[in-house]
């Protein structure tokens, strides 16, 4: 992964804001593990409240830690004043979504003035291991806020 | 839309039992609105706990909305015994999700022994509007349970 | 789908004339059947030359097909002086992609003045009958061209 | 990227059979460039043929050679007698494809029994150096071949 240089000096101060007023990580229990220019990891640990019929977690809910991933992975590189907003994102599930934790972490591809893409996976976590269950490649976008 | 045959006589009442199975849809008060060979609607009302940082609701809630009603649209189709598992989706937005309520309409465009294709369209509803905000293309699996 | 209203009067020539200018739509054989506001149909005889290893179409070319008619649907309702750029598709394979002539047809879901939505299909055509082979949903950007 | 270890000793005289047989490889002048188990770099030249408005590679035409890329990798690792074939892709088109060559490397991230995810990367060449203009994640299935 290349390393990015971020325009705002307050970028993981701006970010981190961001995602605090996001209230379904408060719902879901997610929180930033890490955060540099262009990547973030977020832990989540896990609910029965949000499993599917198998007591698996729903892959929505996976989904959405991945989504936050990366609208946060890529707003670190955004100048100041810019707010983020999804354009869209594909999910692959690749095994189970079955542990005691989840982390998700997503990396800046490609950044851009209007539109930036974003690659990031979602491990489970049991004991001291981790295993991939899904990954999202997802483009997101940089918004002037309305006044 | 083609119609499609059930293989499954008792297809309402197994796809209603997967989907009371699924704790997410209870915490996020998703409902089953309507139910054929092929085809669900979904129900959900507004929260603030499921929002973004503009109090929107965050993409990946309307994904899980919108992956439950393919993956139940799926199911119907399935023969007996079958569990069923998501492979992919992409979720494409289209609009602010800003609503009182929202709906999660999938429809089974191609049903498959082992794989089935579905699309899947959510709607934000205030008073007695409508408006597109995302769509959905899926693939679903059939799984034979592990005994 | 709904039916929109052209920005550029002069969108069925300006967009003709793109379609034109992709000298890849010559190699592969494909022609304009048929153009509105917002939707396009594009039309390709079956070459062994565009073939995977069981003489199938290659999904690739039918996604060729498929990105050209989302780009040409997207492209009509753009405003005059704008180009037209693929940001992303995925493509769904629903069937063996064989038949004496492939039909490619695109509808605009939504238009934005930067962003543009649209959804495709691709179907195969023996004799009289048709059959849908693939899917695509793709996002398109309006760009102003480079001077 | 993990390593894998092919469950057919002859994967790359059977994966260049599949390859050789792709007419459609041969008519972009597409050539494998290194294959390994789960690993595939495939290389083209560029051609003003296969060019979209602006005599950039087409988006259809750099999905085709990831798509090949994405089939072959997976093909390495498939049991004998079977088959490969595509499920479902997204490209990600993240710069103009303009350049003298192009590679296509992709890698297999979750093989499976009847379904295998890869990841791929079409890289731009001129001169020495090279960049990135699209990226795929794609799901392909290992068929029996019909008797």
């Amino acid at each position: 992964m290349p390393s990015f240089e971020p325009r705002n000096p307050d970028y993981r101060a701006v970010a981190t804001a961001v995602f605090d007023r996001q209230q379904a990580m408060r719902s879901l229990g997610i929180s930033i593990a890490w955060l540099g220019p262009g990547e973030v990891d977020l832990a989540m640990p896990y609910s029965a409240g949000w499993s599917q019929q198998n007591r698996l977690v729903h892959a929505g809910i996976i989904t959405t830690g991945l989504d936050t991933a990366c609208g946060i992975a890529a707003f670190t590189l955004m100048p100041a004043g810019f707010d983020v907003l999804t354009v869209e994102f594909k999910t692959n599930l690749l095994a189970p979504a079955k542990g005691e934790r989840f982390a998700f972490r997503a990396a800046v591809v490609k950044p851009g003035r209007t539109l930036t893409f974003c690659e990031a996976r979602a491990f489970a976590q049991t004991g001291g291991a981790e295993s991939l269950v899904a990954t999202m490649t997802g483009t997101l976008m940089a918004m002037m806020p309305r006044v």
